[in-house]
């Protein structure tokens, strides 16, 4: 199977997976469950929850225990998306190509939202398991809390915010995406290392490094695509960092510096994956594809 | 020791372990973790916290476990706050007669913090932790987030939304409650048990429905002191609820009816703790001391 439809089987698999999650579950407020929902399953990438899938398989994890685990660390991407969004952060109406979640709802509920998908993470990962050894599973939750946290991408987040408007040098703008982005990739990845059997474990390191730089060249890459993308592929507003005076590669290294230093990244990356003597052709196959696209 | 006493030591212990906690952090955006500390820290009545600490002193547990779940129950009743005090939610700028976190700081960041703070209650619930049994461990973290989340107090936020403006009857004012007060007392106390000896478990039901009934009518001691209380003592606007046209206990039954009806709900936690074989005289001092508080 080739990487186009592995990306597009990983992608209907786990949509459905969190559509029926939310459908099955019984709503006490159905408004709020909508609007969970909503968030949820509008798409995207699902970069996450590919990373945790392929990197657990190969680690010789149970297939519904990844399941779990991916599904548990979109929920925080989702929620973290909804919360970017609000008029009292970056203020965006528009997400993947439609109305963002408190457009379509309303701010209170947008936030509530959030609050509950992230429960939901937390609620998910600690659900009784009997592939998974328990204090495995304990250490799954804790670095999902980890790499979404102040520590995480809650601190990237609000280091984002802090640096807005002023000019900062790259040292400090990797610090913004190591942990706003590079966290909770770094997270999916150890999930799906830490859901597998107890050798995979020995690639721990390795793989984390994979995930490191792949989250970090990852930002170059939207950070590149912010100037030369167009709004319809990118399902927002190109140029927008601009609009929003956010410093990226770009505006630190020029768009040339910062395809180089995309370059160098994405080979740290595949050198990290070098390392692990698993079959790691589709991971590689994946780095290639996420970071040379163009939306 | 009196109640009073053990209610300012506890106080004392919680504010000290949750301050020392912040405190002790390496804080990736400073601004946000002086947030976090703010909302933690500003005080309140710790019934949470108070529930879990003796509730597990109880049934065996370890001192640090329960410190630990306590101070984890307490960052989620702290985020709710922060998220309902927001413009788009409750809009309140006082809270414990101190400014709320958004106006002591920013939307963004209040916003941020919430989020943080509840990651961190799941950060905390998943440490490692040799005094507790692993699976045990997992269940008190699926007990924080199923009381948390959209089936618990989120859910019950949600529907105070939906009921805000409307008249409802008595039974959907319960839901309310029942789920956004109530369903955070129920796993602080939960999380008590659960840290507890095995011998302990099977008194989790009882202790389940004291949680229950304590939770419900601590709403309707609140009902009612927003209508007889005054700002001063409150620490926050007396007769907010009237001015928000929100259905209370009050508006349904009454100031008589509502006093009876937290007689009646009093009686049935006092009734729960009574099937249960341990020396509960502080949980019912307790008990009292807050259903008859004035603030």
């Amino acid at each position: 199977m080739n990487l186009a439809q592995q990306l597009n089987d990983t992608k209907e698999h786990i949509n459905q997976y969190l559509s029926r999650l939310l459908q099955e579950r019984v709503a006490i407020a159905p408004r709020l469950n909508e609007a969970m929902h909503y968030a949820l399953v509008l798409g995207g990438k699902r970069v996450r929850p590919f990373l945790t899938l392929h990197v657990g398989a190969l680690c010789g994890a149970d297939q519904h225990s990844l399941e779990r685990a991916a599904a548990a660390v979109e929920c925080i991407h989702a929620y973290s998306l909804v919360h970017d969004d609000l008029p009292a952060m970056d203020n965006d109406s528009l997400r993947r190509g439609h109305p963002t979640c408190h457009i379509a709802f309303d701010d209170a509920t947008a936030i509530l939202a959030g609050d509950a998908l992230q429960t939901l993470a937390f609620e998910l990962l600690s659900s009784p398991d009997k592939k998974l050894n328990p204090n495995r599973q304990l250490e799954m939750i804790h670095v999902l809390a980890d790499g979404s946290g102040d520590r995480g991408m809650c601190g990237g987040q609000a280091l984002d915010l802090a640096a807005t408007g002023n000019a900062v040098p790259e040292s400090e703008l990797a610090q913004v995406h190591i942990h706003k982005t590079g966290a909770l990739i770094r997270a999916a990845v150890q999930l799906g290392v830490l859901a597998g059997h107890d050798d995979a474990q020995s690639y721990r390191a390795h793989f984390d490094a994979f995930a490191h730089y792949l989250g970090l060249a990852f930002q170059v890459r939207d950070d590149i695509l912010d100037v030369i993308g167009n709004t319809e592929s990118l399902g927002k507003t190109q140029g927008s960092d601009i609009q929003a005076n956010k410093t990226t590669y770009v505006s630190i290294l020029g768009l040339e510096g910062a395809q180089q230093r995309l370059h160098d990244l994405h080979h740290k990356a595949l050198h990290a994956l070098g390392k692990i003597p698993y079959n790691t052709q589709l991971l590689e196959a994946f780095a290639d594809h996420l970071l040379n696209r163009d939306h």
